[in-house]
């Protein structure tokens, strides 16, 4: 059961649960800003519902809440971090400042961070740099949790993409995994007794199924598009250590510790007005997805929208009406905030 | 039917045809070796194929053969440039020159040019990159050809992403555009009275279908990964238009000139030894690809691999037994070459 609780509620009480699980109190005050806007956004599974993961994360030592990026490197328009596994979060944030600051400079700027751990919700980095006004794009690598095309056994990351278009009524944002549904959703659509509406995995003789039990059972999870996104996912992943001098995929296969321990991250700023009139740019954007969002539409209640549109209705009837949190996610974040530390790992990948 | 003919009598019938069709002899030798290389790479539908298509365009004056980029304006690691309809393959052969001058200098460098024309196969200039050894992202956008997802009308382009490793034993290469299938795809499948291998776009009844022709009379091809790929066409668009201050998908639509004319398109080029050991990067990229094509194969005599290598395959066998082209084709590369003008479009999307 889900229930709606006030948003300022929401993030008090994880900053709470945050300080109680070790998090100094100004990245508490950070992760429970964030961890609650993704709830509020609809993307539970990286909001409240990861918090408590994050607590078994920090008692086992693969998050360390006191490190600090520190600078390794930079030439020009491009910076590079070591993480120090310091809480995904944060370090992204910093992260994606820094790549602000050279985009303001540079017109581009990338920064690359190795050693760092869960960024969360992907999108959190790119929506944030639209919302300071620059083309945003990011991604990450991480350990194998879904087949190679053509390998029926996890061989590569799902390695999130996100590219973000800072519109003034509204960024445009893409926020995607290189799986066609992630193991979190296939969760829910097995909770609630339903088939996934489109193939999201083969099933253990090799077919492909629209059953969330059949993929979970052989985790053959399906790559989004088939091989592109199998291609896509390495080649991701490549960049992402290369970049960073960290580490790649199964480099963390070996280590074989927590989700995204040492991953590395990509992220690029881009200067949306360098070369035309703000005012005619936006009018631009307008126009196109004004243009997308009246295409012929298939069912007529279901209006054709452009990626983020949703998002922003759904952040607005959060602050208005509350965010949907599940009730068992909720009680266990009020446990942590009342200082209970015994948290069972609710979260979905 | 296809035959083999030998890369350079290909490359030179083509520079001939080049010639013929108008094209200034340096832009002509440049021209040929492209179409060549993309049909030696097994990417005929953006090598051969469409060179008559790229005549009947000049005749058009859909394509100025003349034109060359001019500098719109710059800043630290960004340049922006107008394409003046000119070749679509020696602007972005331009293009990713100037990137990688800049990538050289700022560790990241942009270049961005409006109002040019169909580059032919995307992945020519991420391959240029990585060759040169660098890190190369680029993308294009397009007319509508493909709907938006919960649209049944063609309403954004399939604008194609690419991204490419400069790894030494086998650049990694990712070509991808946003539709499941090309149209130049289904056409193939159609003449050869075969099924796609997966669902490809809707018929006419909204039913998935693998049918070709269906999918050909209903212009319903699939986004590849359904809302993803939608979503990424997209934001591809955007981005694509607001940093070069060119033209968005919808304001090509309302144009309704060629294929691609007055696109805009992006290229990022990326130092990658910036922050590691170049020869530690590179053994890090053969023990990740390593891992990835050892990871285990649904069926053994099809091995895992990733994104390109197949690619170097293709293109050994085509130096050394000549390229595939279709006969018909040939037959018309040779007629140009010959003088005759009088070509039919047989190019494919």
């Amino acid at each position: 059961m889900s229930i709606r609780v006030p948003f300022s509620e929401v993030e008090e009480t994880c900053r709470k649960a945050f300080i109680n699980i070790g998090v100094p109190e100004d990245k508490a005050r950070i992760c429970a800003r964030i961890h609650t806007e993704s709830s509020a956004d609809g993307v539970e599974s990286h909001g409240l519902n990861r918090i408590p993961r994050f607590a078994e994360y920090v008692q086992k030592g693969l998050v360390d809440v006191h490190a600090e990026p520190t600078l390794v490197g930079s030439k020009g328009a491009a910076e590079n971090y070591d993480g120090h596994l310091g809480i995904g979060v944060t370090n992204a944030l910093f992260c994606s400042d820094r790549a602000l600051a050279l985009a303001k400079e540079h017109g581009i700027g990338l920064v690359a961070i190795r050693n760092t751990t869960h960024w969360m919700r992907g999108g959190t980095y790119a929506w944030k740099m639209a919302k300071a006004g620059f083309i945003a794009i990011s991604w990450i690598n991480t350990e194998s949790c879904m087949p190679m095309w053509g390998s029926d056994k996890p061989s590569v990351g799902n390695n999130p993409f996100c590219i973000a278009i800072p519109r003034k009524n509204g960024e445009i944002v893409v926020d995607m995994a290189m799986s066609q549904y992630a193991y979190g959703k296939l969760g829910v659509y097995r909770l609630a007794g339903r088939q996934l509406p489109y193939p999201g995995g083969f099933d253990k003789d090799g077919n492909l199924t629209t059953d969330p039990r059949a993929i979970e059972d052989s985790m053959r999870i399906l790559p989004t598009g088939y091989w592109k996104g199998s291609s896509l996912a390495i080649a991701l992943d490549l960049a992402a250590a290369m970049i960073s001098a960290g580490k790649c995929g199964s480099d963390l296969d070996e280590e074989h510790r927590g989700s995204c321990t040492g991953c590395s991250q990509i992220f690029i700023a881009i200067d949306p007005n360098m070369f035309g009139d703000p005012d005619e740019l936006q009018k631009m954007l307008d126009r196109r997805v004004a243009a997308a969002d009246a295409a012929h539409p298939i069912n007529p209640a279901r209006p054709v929208k452009c990626p983020g549109e949703n998002t922003i209705e759904r952040r607005k009837k959060s602050l208005e009406d509350g965010v949907v949190v599940d009730e068992n996610v909720w009680a266990q974040i009020q446990s942590l905030a009342a200082g209970d530390l015994n948290v069972r790992d609710i979260a979905s990948k």
